[in-house]
């Protein structure tokens, strides 16, 4: 029965709050910090980059892609919440890279789902210059005035964050 | 200077990839389970609903809401990696609950942006009625045929989740 692992999950979230920590934490990431990366199930963004509650916004969709709902999310982010930096956090071995638009929904329609023609996915022919274009997205969005971005992938297999595009780039 | 921020991340990752314990695992979530939450800094949903790595995707924006771009997240997550259920889970005391896409717009307006009138912020009026919308609009996506959505919301000041949409329910 799929509904128990529902139960599962209310079970841990019972054992969470009664230990809970974070009373009176406010909404502002004290690092002033937003980590855009992917939905993947093996990335647990507070635990690779050492964040703590309180500390970070956490963007996630599939392929820590730069799209019209994370910039909304970042501007929130800027004019609500006082954000500076941006970490975009790609990975190996995510299900878009390597891909062309046209594989992923030929993908999808094997699995059975209705994909229209004009649907985009956002797959990653080449990771690396997927990369670079979401920072550049976001450097030169007209509503991110503010923001410094910087583009790292992390490594599924070993834990690693190496960097891609710095600071300083662009 | 900001660029120390970074720095302690990478400082971070190096300890979190010493002891790095996820070598082999797979992509698709072991669970079936997405969660649709906020890009709130005081969530930390693998510590809020007992997940560990491997477990569940994630995907997360400006609260918790279903844009195209969420759709885009969960249909790739059906047909690449067998997703079946969704949590959607909003939280108390959201930048965006209570507002008006005027107010919102009003306030990020006033902190410098540069918002047209057009820009659609997904501000959250009634937050009961914003999740169950939510829910509503993922079970009824005709690109998301066979997943199961409840609608969750999580309260920043005891850590603890509640059912407001169960899985019965619509």
């Amino acid at each position: 029965m799929l509904a128990a692992m529902l139960d599962d999950l209310i079970e841990a979230n019972q054992r969470y709050a009664a230990s809970f920590d974070g009373q009176g934490k406010a909404a502002p990431p004290t690092r002033r910090l937003a980590v855009l990366t992917c939905m993947d199930s093996r990335i647990d963004p507070a635990a690779i980059l050492g964040l703590t509650t309180g500390e970070a916004n956490v963007v996630r969709n599939a392929g820590g892609r730069v799209t019209t709902d994370t910039v909304r999310s970042l501007a929130l982010g800027t004019g609500l919440l006082g954000l500076e930096w941006v970490v975009v956090m790609h990975h190996t071995d995510c299900a878009l890279a390597g891909q062309s638009e046209e594989s992923v929904r030929a993908r999808l329609t094997a699995a059975g789902l209705t994909v229209s023609e004009a649907g985009q996915f956002m797959a990653m022919p080449d990771p690396d210059t997927a990369l670079r274009d979401d920072v550049e997205a976001l450097r030169r969005s007209p509503l991110l005035p503010r923001l410094h971005v910087v583009g790292w992938r992390y490594d599924v297999a070993n834990g690693r964050v190496v960097e891609v595009v710095s600071a300083g780039d662009g």
